[in-house]
């Protein structure tokens, strides 16, 4: 039953303009259609500190407006609570919120797709206010169809 | 030293009946105990954007009441703070407390179990006050003893 | 294009000396360079749960203080707060700061180096003022060069 695993690795770049949820769920299954892989476990790794990840409801774009409102309630943007400053006011504001969510995910795959939960997609949460390009590097480990 | 590895996956559903921590290492110990990898890793994954997991001292009743009470006046249900309300006022709550904690957890695996430090336990967070069915997806990786 | 995997475990060891973060980045890359395994990934598990993992900026030192002092802030040592009080006013505090950070990473692998961002450094967030013995397991799946 057991079966003998394989790897593959990639890179998604994804450019962001502001802080925002940028939903990343297609990226990644486009990518994984494109692989020899088809069942198995994707890990996403973002290579910064002012940018993260999770996995949220993708059906409202309530529930995304108020996680946001969230985070700058509890983390301020306000100068005087760090030392931190030379980056700019949302700078330091970026450090803790990527500290507070993910900068790895682990994903069951099957049949070359993410199998995720009916409401789950996997976003990208830009913590800054500039435009970026933010790099995601993809592991995927599993078994071929042959 | 190196071994080949192999994999196998498997689902978990955990019935939870309102906002509790809920310890679901056992059940994870005895779905490894059938399967034939001895050593390697363990990936939990559950399929919910408003139930996470952690691992947590499991010793102490007062240690998770006093978490709960901690993410209860953390992220209030309070109808008046959030847009997204249509599912009660718990359910916003849920989304941003899933967020703070984790949606996935890898766990290594040695001789069939997880081999975990003396205090630690593995917990699904159930953060809706209704009864709720749960899914987590298991992959485990590793080795088998032959 | 695919490759077969292997994986190896190891453990490392860290004394503490109170509420800091402590900087491992070098003892990983360490320990893979002496491994066989050259590309794939890295996973970190710490078997504690009043001390925990993430990455963050290891450029600034005032990145480091801010940080510990917004968790402080978040989760204050005040006896009062919390029913678990036996092991100290820093013990609860130290479960809900591990919950809100990461007991398990997983990090790309290239040519025996975790393949990390410019800014990023991997680090053990102490939450007890104790001095301790922290243990974290190891684990490494990939290719090995030949």
């Amino acid at each position: 039953m057991n079966k003998f695993l394989q790897y593959s690795q990639g890179e998604l770049i994804i450019s962001t303009s502001g802080q925002q949820m940028y939903e990343i769920t297609e990226n990644l299954n486009a990518w994984l259609n494109k692989e020899q892989i088809n069942h198995g476990q994707l890990t996403i790794f973002i290579k910064h500190t002012s940018a993260s990840l999770c996995i949220q409801e993708n059906a409202s774009a309530d529930v995304i407006e108020d996680i946001l409102h969230f985070f700058k309630k509890l983390v301020p943007e306000n100068a005087s609570l760090y030392r931190h400053n030379l980056e700019g006011s949302d700078d330091m504001p970026a450090h803790i919120k990527s500290m507070l969510t993910q900068t790895s995910l682990a994903i069951p795959v099957s049949n070359k797709k993410m199998h995720l939960g009916t409401w789950q997609g996997i976003f990208l949460i830009e913590h800054r206010s500039s435009s970026m390009q933010r790099k995601i590097n993809l592991t995927l480990m599993g078994e071929s169809a042959n």
